[in-house]
């Protein structure tokens, strides 16, 4: 078994964006064993509130689960005795009752009392979702109020905008980081959205009708004990509860997660490729924090790659097809579906896990980017100001026509890549251009750090919305 | 060109779901193209009402819009064109410009002034998505208004509850269709979330910092101006705008259209696996509406294929892996993605085609569903009531301890199966089961019928929330 | 650390599809670390062959690698320092290398020697998955040879054939089997197509070229050094290699693996959603084997859930997503992606470990799977014999004319589903039927189970394509 | 009716990659229909052959095919018709029996004889896909010979390789461009594949067992008939035929072709993001073809956008989602699937669509395609030669042990990136190094251009793959 176990182990080997972070933890198969006991616990403490389990068995499950002292072992079996029924909760619950009848005999017939495995593995599920996403929320925070800080310092630092791979018209770094961080608070406002309405405990019995429940709480009347067992079962597992009805076959937090999680790796994977392309050896408008070892090449003693972004970007590629198969299971069949139901699991926890890692590194490159204001300028320099054109056409449009001051411009930018020589000269030299422009304004005309729009104003608003949001926790 | 114009028909031949659907005509490629072009009028009005652009030439170009007369062949031409600049704005813009021309001369120099493809591709793409959901907003709500018509009247109509594709325990037709009723509201809200806030037009210039609009709006303040001309812009083609950034980068409001389509297409994918399930010739529960014609066979004259289902599934199918292809998208590279931008275009549109195609072929089918309680009933007693063997054992685990209860039900559930006796039959026969049992209650206790649990209020919380929902228009 | 590493189990809670399977031992964190070593020690054999590496210098490497001793607290060293490098081959070298140092301090400086870490991850990589598919195309060997005692023992069982969830026309179980068995033999062709090319060695160096290597190898000829030395890699690892070029930035073994494994599992789903619908309570036709507590449901003593073709089909939900992702990664850039080669991974991992406990599982439903030709034959009977119409619409036509037939027959098939009366009694009392047709054929012309077409030769063939089979293994 | 048809335009507005292209034609929905008229031709000749069918009835249905003249407005009615059966064959027969009759009369009772939607449409499906495919392999052959040139032009023309978005060790462009070509004769391979063994007609009748073919046949033997109509049938369609058996519910052939276009347009795309990171403004070692207008920006005059690369790129991003849900078809339930089946069309289309449209864009890339040596030599020297720090480490390790030969040259990297100081004079300062290395020799030692590895030879080796290819049509 002791090698069983280590043939087990899945520490992050392939996937260093989550190897280590909290959210691993937080999403293993022993906090999963772990959440479903909790859900076990607190259902018999709901039914024990609302009189239909007795308040010592309740007590003697609660008792059981907090002392669980599962194996690793016990963890195996549990896992290898779901093959026989497609999902761990049978096994679970065997082994559940005779911990209990250790504790107090008579306490062990009100385990799982009414319950169905669905039950117990969705509010397990979610559970687990719900503190995974608390650590996301809390790096996406920390993120955010990096990132915040880069805008502000950054403000002005005139840089190239890029578009289709190539220089387009000046922008800012602080513009440029205030796009990630209107990201960021996008995903936090998302996020936010689906965990203060809270995820939901699942209770709806062997098909939805709840009516174990009810058998045992007989002869309670049954509008209200359902909603009254939902709101404390709620309760007892710090959870919500889907207020119409039980969802087995209705799969919409799930999707949700999936959106969400989708969304925060996706929102964070634009941090990531931007960092890498702005890394690129020719461009090196920014680097990443350095740390003793980081970014070491097993080959090449210069290198030091930008390998924060790489995870990032890593993790950024995997959660959205894997949300796509979360979403799928939506057209799920019957009160339970043999299989889609199934096929959520791993997908679930792979879409948690990477979401997780991402935004715990997310933490990291953003605390430590390193912006290079003199290499930006160099960049913006490269083309001799060809990437002002555009603005040199606004200013002649009115003076000459459109299709003319365009055609003008073409040209010389035209003559200047070929030559190398700048658009300024070029200009100053074209016949006739000083009838229709003050040359002396030409060299301010063409200052790249001159041409950044609102770039300013709009990194206020960021910072601005950054300033509003929820706090921090 | 007119063979070269009919070769290039999509008249949904290969996508039934939505073949002559009110959303065929919103997306199609000339839909598309007017909308950029209302995007280019807008645009120009209102920077007339910030004074930016003559009067004149803004009723020039709305004229120009709205009298636009662009041939099949004009359309094919701008696509080829696309080719050249690998997005269809730069040709739109020269043609537009000449007719713009031909009305007054004058005008012609303030079209597309200061903008970017980006700023009117995605802004069209807005107004199309617009309209689109807001067709698929209406069937959602006549669909949501037909089914719960069918919840009312089966809220008490007993069917067997289906777990791994066997009987379970009892349930109600009502509390089924509840099901449907109730995802279909999650999807209104969603889709409401997202209608309310307003589609977002795109404004941000060559790279994000709308220099060229300011360039040309000399010397206005920048900040307080790029914020006018947003909301004057959005007020002009009746979309809404993103408060802090331009979003040419900043995919979100395209992943949330891909999360919603997904989620809607998914929530109707479930009515429609289900109802393939009811409408097997062994379950024969539910019938889809018949029509003439309707789900006719080439081959077989008996068969009438639940085709509305068939439809809809395929809609579920496609839309989530779409979705991920979007969602990708967010992990954008630069101030405008070379590729990215341009893979989104295509998968939107089939998003919210096959979704719109979805909403309306399940309106018909939610309207014209065939509900047969006496198929319900006949399959509910066809394996002499084992499905409320939870029952007895709920009755008898107080009795007689929750282990030998199960494992008495275990075994005559095997025998009731193994031999087609009835399970009341089996165990009235058990030895000893009359000291712990009245038997005279077996009958009841083993009447599907009553042991639908909280099924009838639970199908009144769905029409409660049904009734509470926003009104339908 | 213990505590670590007991919440770092994956011992398949989330995936009974793989839980205990052969695969998962295979594919596990530790398994792919091994097979990282064997890599180091495979390429310092071949070097020593070669003359580049002294003899006595592989020998340690290869003594440590076999001898090795890794911890589960190395192991979660190894995956934690990946984080600094965005990859764990730089830590696993260091730590490979002291270990070889003890055994033979000389030995230490050829460990890795010229190499990078992506030969050594990729080959790794491929060890892992040559070894994952050779089980799975074991299980797929034994899955088929079930299959095919299927499809002969049934070769003229009759069964309802099945088209948009209704009945369509008869077919036979053996066909039906005989369908199965052609998809695992389609299968099989491509496992075998992969396996027999053999997945290759990576061999590149820090950039594709070999420099580092050839460096130390000097003065050797380059071109056919390299050739050489990946030949005796590959031999010393048992793989193949890529005949032309390094693959780093070239995925194709990858692009296959992820097809293949996707086809594999889909092959399967196919037998798993099939004996889903005829698992059905209402169709009952096959049960899935019967073991000890299998089945089990935690709250209906009479369920036995069909839960081998549930697990499967979780398997088959999931893997074509997963497959997208990685088939995405042919589009990389430069001569190591940055988050790209990261992102194949896990899902990598994933891939061939739902593949594998999803052929696993099936070699267990495929053998014990149990056919119940009583109730293939009950359901035939079910309409009345409309699902014969076909073929007295075929009989009809060309005496009739094919519309009137049509025409008849549909009438007589909508009569009989409304009545409930067979269609043979509503065909006789056609007036002026008995002038076309010898009425006493009727029953002939309408038993089901003579109108089977070809299903008999059908099943002759796949029969005969299982024997003319590869041997299996 | 023109309206709608005009509503109906998908000229390639949202797809420019193939706007145009060959393969628009080839999959748009009115060459569908044609292919499956054509289907039903075939059919009728091939019954024909075999005695079954009157060949003046063959002969007159093959006249109305060829010579059918369905008008848009047909076209767009077989669509719409299409919703009452799920798929467009049974309006689609009901209207070609019209046009048979008025050709000759007795003829059209033989149209669609013992056949079934799903034969029909499949095959016309699979003659769709086999002249989009042929359209694929003879742009790839176009493109391979165009990289060839490349390859050999510039065997020795030194760049940098780039790891992890940095500078590596230096490669040649002879070798990047041979990696492009290498996946290029990858995917020629797979797609010759799937064209020589053929791409199979559907043949099965109602449910798979051709029973109705067989019931016209009568009284000839079952198994010979089968396969002798099929093969009749491939022959008379120009395609193949699945051996063993029907495959309307064993979908490799879809699966295949999904992976074939994901491989193919993957493939492509890494041609497609390699030239959009080299053609960046800094980096500006490539470019793309110019031609008039091309490239051009609606707003900036000076840019010369990779439009080529960023199509490809496009089409890359979204053909491997497409396939995954084609894959997913394989775990189709029934003898046809209601849902999956319908789900196949469009996606079908969708992925030969795109494929088709980066082959031919993929042409004009490559053909055109401008490399510049002097950039990549500028760009190789960009970091005072840092990138062959590799290979000193290689030289002095041998003298100074690994360790200190490593750490030596991590000191000297760190310090010419520090201070922009040539990592030769740095190390040329190097207390007593001049022991251990001829400080004459460190030019050469450190020149790039002559640390390029195998480079020239294994360019030489994809170029001797090419030259044995498949003779190119």
């Amino acid at each position: 078994m002791v090698e069983e176990v280590s043939a087990s182990l899945d520490v992050g080997l392939l996937s260093p964006v989550r190897a280590g972070c909290p959210v691993e933890e937080a999403v293993c198969d022993r906090a999963w064993l772990q959440a479903m006991l909790e859900a076990e616990a607190g259902l018999a403490r709901a039914q024990a509130r609302l009189g239909t389990v007795p308040a010592t068995a309740a007590r003697a499950i609660t008792e059981a689960v907090r002392g669980s002292h599962f194996s690793d072992a016990d963890l195996v079996a549990v896992a290898r005795a779901a093959r026989e029924t497609a999902n761990p909760v049978v096994a679970l619950v065997k082994s559940l009752t005779s911990v209990v009848a250790a504790i107090e005999p008579t306490a062990a017939d009100y385990v799982h009392r009414g319950s169905t495995s669905q039950d117990i593995f969705d509010t397990g599920a979610m559970i687990v979702a719900d503190r995974s996403l608390r650590t996301v929320r809390a790096d996406l925070g920390r993120t955010a109020t990096a990132l915040a800080a880069l805008v502000e310092r950054h403000r002005d630092t005139p840089m190239a905008g890029r578009t289709l791979a190539l220089h387009a018209v000046p922008t800012t770094f602080g513009l440029k980081a205030g796009g990630w961080l209107d990201l960021v608070l996008d995903a936090v406002e998302r996020l936010d959205g689906l965990l203060t309405e809270g995820l939901p405990v699942s209770l709806g019995g062997a098909a939805g009708t709840l009516a174990g429940y009810l058998e045992y709480a007989r002869p309670l009347d049954d509008g209200a004990y359902v909603e009254q067992l939902a709101r404390a079962f709620a309760e007892e597992v710090e959870l919500g509860h889907r207020p119409t009805l039980p969802w087995h076959a209705l799969r919409t937090p799930v999707a949700d997660i999936a959106a969400v999680t989708a969304f925060v790796t996706g929102a964070l994977g634009k941090l990531a490729v931007d960092v890498l392309v702005l890394a690129r050896t020719e461009i090196a408008e920014v680097a990443e924090p350095t740390a003793a070892g980081r970014g070491a090449s097993s080959a090449m003693p210069h290198k030091r790659n930008p390998v924060l972004a790489t995870m990032i970007r890593s993790a950024a590629l995997q959660v959205p097809v894997l949300a796509a198969g979360l979403t799928q299971g939506l057209a799920t069949e019957d009160e339970r579906s043999a299989g889609m139901w199934h096929a959520e699991w791993q997908m679930l926890r792979e879409c948690l896990r990477l979401c997780g890692g991402a935004a715990h590194t997310a933490v990291e490159l953003a605390e430590g980017l390193q912006a290079r204001p003199e290499r930006m300028l160099a960049n913006l320099e490269l083309t001799g100001n060809q990437l002002v054109s555009e603005r040199l056409t606004a200013v002649l449009a009115p003076r000459l026509g459109k299709a003319v001051a365009r055609e003008l411009l073409t040209r010389a930018s035209a003559a200047s890549a070929d030559t190398g020589r700048p658009l300024g000269d070029l200009l100053a030299e074209t016949t006739g251009l000083e009838d229709h422009l003050d040359l002396s304004e030409l060299p301010m005309l063409l200052d790249p750090a001159r041409y950044t729009g609102a770039a300013g104003a709009l990194a206020d608003r960021v910072l601005d919305r950054y300033a509003k949001g929820t706090p921090w926790t």
